[in-house]
């Protein structure tokens, strides 16, 4: 048996049985190696864009890793912004990079580059397999990697020689840490402050705000009158109907403060401290106001749900009482000009229990969050490391994960061109996603950034970087081009009806929604 | 006058006066700055990646570098690919790279990571401004670094507050070292080789390889006998009718090996010792025969032609007599099934003078430079990195560099797909640019290199993930989608018609010859 197939083996038996790939030369052994071991699923990207975005979205659903498979320091180059937001989404990951062989790196060869250089910036776990022998062990050790807790990503590069020669066979994959319990020092503090009658607010984010950390959170609220709310941006954040909700902290920079402007107290459970997306002239970096504490219960590490649960029992907070979520859906428009907000009350109106929604809408999105608090249960996912490109291929891997549910992909048209192939790669597997691309022709945030960060009257140059016209971008055609069912909608009226048959396909299908 | 403005007018003023960008929050005092300042072309791009791979292939023809702007670690990073093309290109390229405001750093906001990390293992020059009043030297420095021979790349990060806050105005932009000539060693050395009688070998890249160039090592060769050959891959090719013909090493190993196993020496003229493009069991990583000598006449940066010149010399060369290359057209098919020969054909008869061919058609091309080599003078740009998604971009670029030069871009659909976002680019600009993609629904070299490395057998799961069908791209149908005129074309006779009439186009135009 080679290294590759040692690998394979090795990732299967750890669990890892989902492979996103965009191979080239040095990595045909692996992939040589997965027709001949049972239980690995292998999943074609067009760009490796896809493939390390669609690994972040499989990981949040599935709570385990993928694989990526991945060509030299070119190919990690092209996955790289995707880590990045897998990384902020605390996902853990598994990369398999080839590299040229061990003695031909030295030649300088065309794609020769420095891998290990290029994973560091979004690593947590970097190791290049110097022989054969060894690939399996490396392979066990990028699993523990990746499944450490919040989740890691783990590259592991494999010259192609570590490939073709024999291998001892697969290692076995040692279990990951368990979550470390928070301190009672961290715990009594944040009781205390709990406790003091000013305002206080619970941050979260990670486990806590899945349907059981947000009930734990909710137990406190009703015992204490805290506030809860979520980070800005989250990997997977459960809502809906019957649980707990949990606003988030919105991103412009004005309304963020003001939010947060009340509190005297932040307690931090696996969140941050709340600091802008971005620094604005004469705007503060940190968001909460002066005088108020910040109290650190619990790392994104640690035991979240325990360390939540610990803090319910210790201010004496009932199991029940917890305020969940009625089911409440807005009323839908039946006609009109199609707006941002009449898609968003279409979505809330329409989407169906456990849906998973994707979320690039950007600025397009702004009102999803609200009008959908009351749709049944669903998973939200954000793209947290704020790169653009996230949410079409994190889409795909939500849907490889989860067959059952349907993904609704909510789309920005500037983001989607980043990673566009990702449309390919659903028509190939015929995958369960809805995607909606609100197509504002314009990069519409940053016209607001540009005023934002005091860059005042923008002429024509500055607003045609801004701008996507010229050509307007044809989205039905370019998914129709990928195999992917697609329509558009300049209406209310057009939108509704082609969003109900969209929810009621089994494979993808995409409506530009023209705004 | 802030950072930003004293930036514009210091690359303006360093000749720098294009810029590629797809900007974020951190860089639009940046995109402000443009309106104010005369003589600055902005160029959108849908991706980084489109970004990067333009200001290659601009450099590569208008020989200065571009600007490209990037947004943080992620854009830097979709832009990796291409820059690493463009370090084995030789390009002189100027990256500028907004990041967070100085004072905002440290928050780990979400889109904060290593950019210097990322930057190294693709930038010969990395420097992050401290201060508003340091972006202006700091930016004559890079265009310095940038022009440095034989090219290089040279990335400013810039953080926000740079570019806000007060500058002192733009900066004096110094020029780049001379070309240092060779030493008389080495061009004896060379000499005593090619006066040795044994078989002799000059291998070229950089500036030997344009028009000027290739005539001196033609002298040479008609009073040595020697053999004149390029490296596999190269920037810009000079080759046509009255030119001096110059193959290249080949890709494939074994035909490389057989084509350099007579030689007893190899003088390199700004070429590295001929290596693999990738390891092969069994195969030698260096490429040249055993006992054969390798000179080193001229590093890559060195006076190339000088060396070329004063060799030609010190042989005694007669400056007349160089065997120039005669207009030799092949006679295309009329009819019958499309095939990569019946293409190379067509484009071999019809490309007109002064064409600049980009080409990523990988294993569809093999027959393009044999047909070509008699066609009326072009020059030809390959994608000397080895990282695939290089052709449009790079097409892009040289469009804009030469605006009344036909840019024939030969394209992969594989290859194709990393970048297509590029053909909207094009259409914005409506630049002149006529795209064939090899539409063969399969990552065909890899198919081969399956073979070539010994992995043997392949089933269904690894033959999948070379497999571009199910479902087949509709190229038409997408680059009508970005605004790009396009048809499909499976026989020869269409082909030859959309080939002839997107010759006569001014626009771009896409053809999808399925093979």
């Amino acid at each position: 048996m080679n290294g590759a197939e040692s690998l394979v083996r090795t990732l299967v038996g750890g669990g890892v049985d989902v492979c996103f790939t965009n191979p080239g030369t040095s990595e045909m052994h692996f992939v040589a190696a997965l027709d001949r071991v049972e239980g690995m699923r292998c999943v074609l990207g067009l760009f490796e864009g896809v493939v390390t975005g669609a690994a972040d979205g499989y990981a949040r659903m599935a709570d385990k890793p993928a694989a990526t498979l991945l060509h030299l320091g070119p190919g990690l180059g092209n996955g790289f912004a995707n880590l990045h937001n897998a990384r902020r989404a605390m996902t853990p990951i598994v990369n398999i990079v080839g590299d040229h062989a061990t003695y031909h790196r030295n030649f300088d060869a065309p794609l020769t580059s420095d891998i290990e250089g290029i994973a560091r910036p979004v690593s947590h776990w970097v190791k290049t397999s110097p022989d054969a022998k060894s690939v399996a062990k490396d392979g066990a050790e990028a699993i523990t990697a990746s499944m450490t807790a919040p989740g890691q990503i783990a590259t592991l590069i494999l010259p192609a020689d570590t490939a073709w020669n024999d291998s001892d066979g697969p290692a076995e994959v040692e279990a990951a840490p368990a979550r470390p319990m928070v301190s009672e020092d961290a715990l009594l503090d944040a009781a205390a402050a709990l406790r003091s009658g000013e305002p206080t607010l619970l941050l979260l984010t990670g486990q806590a705000i899945r349907e059981e950390g947000l009930r734990q959170a909710g137990r406190i609220a009703a015992k204490t009158g805290c506030k809860v709310m979520a980070m800005t941006s989250n990997g997977r954040m459960a809502r809906g109907a019957g649980r707990f909700a949990c606003p988030r902290i919105p991103y412009p920079i004005d309304q963020a403060l003001g939010v947060l402007q009340p509190f005297r107290h932040i307690i931090l459970v696996g969140a941050k401290p709340p600091v802008g997306f971005f620094a604005y002239p004469g705007k503060p970096s940190e968001l909460h106001p002066q005088g108020c504490q910040i109290h650190r219960l619990a790392r994104p590490g640690d035991h979240l749900l325990h360390a939540l649960e610990w803090l319910a029992a210790e201010l004496d907070a009932p199991l029940d009482g917890v305020a969940v979520q009625k089911l409440e859906r807005p009323q839908m428009k039946d006609s009109g000009p199609l707006t941002i907000e009449s898609i968003a009350l279409t979505v809330a109106a329409l989407m169906p229990e456990n849906a998973i929604i994707a979320d690039e809408s950007v600025t397009s999105g702004r009102n999803l969050p609200g009008l959908t608090m009351g749709a049944p249960p669903h998973d939200w996912l954000q793209v947290p490391g704020g790169s653009i490109g996230g949410g079409m291929p994190m889409a795909t891997g939500a849907a490889i994960a989860c067959p059952d549910r349907k993904v609704i992909n909510l789309e920005g048209d500037g983001s989607g061109m980043y990673t566009l192939q990702a449309l390919w790669t659903q028509a190939r597997e015929g995958l369960n996603v809805l995607t909606v691309i609100f197509s504002n022709r314009s990069y519409a945030i940053l016209k607001g950034e540009l005023m934002n960060v005091g860059a005042e009257n923008p002429g024509r140059k500055a607003l045609d970087m801004l701008d996507l016209g010229r050509p307007d971008l044809d989205w039905v055609g370019m998914a129709r081009g990928m195999g992917v069912e697609a329509s558009r909608a300049t209406t209310t009226e057009e939108f509704n009806k082609q969003f109900a048959a969209g929810l009621a396909s089994q494979g993808p299908v995409l409506i530009e929604a023209v705004i």
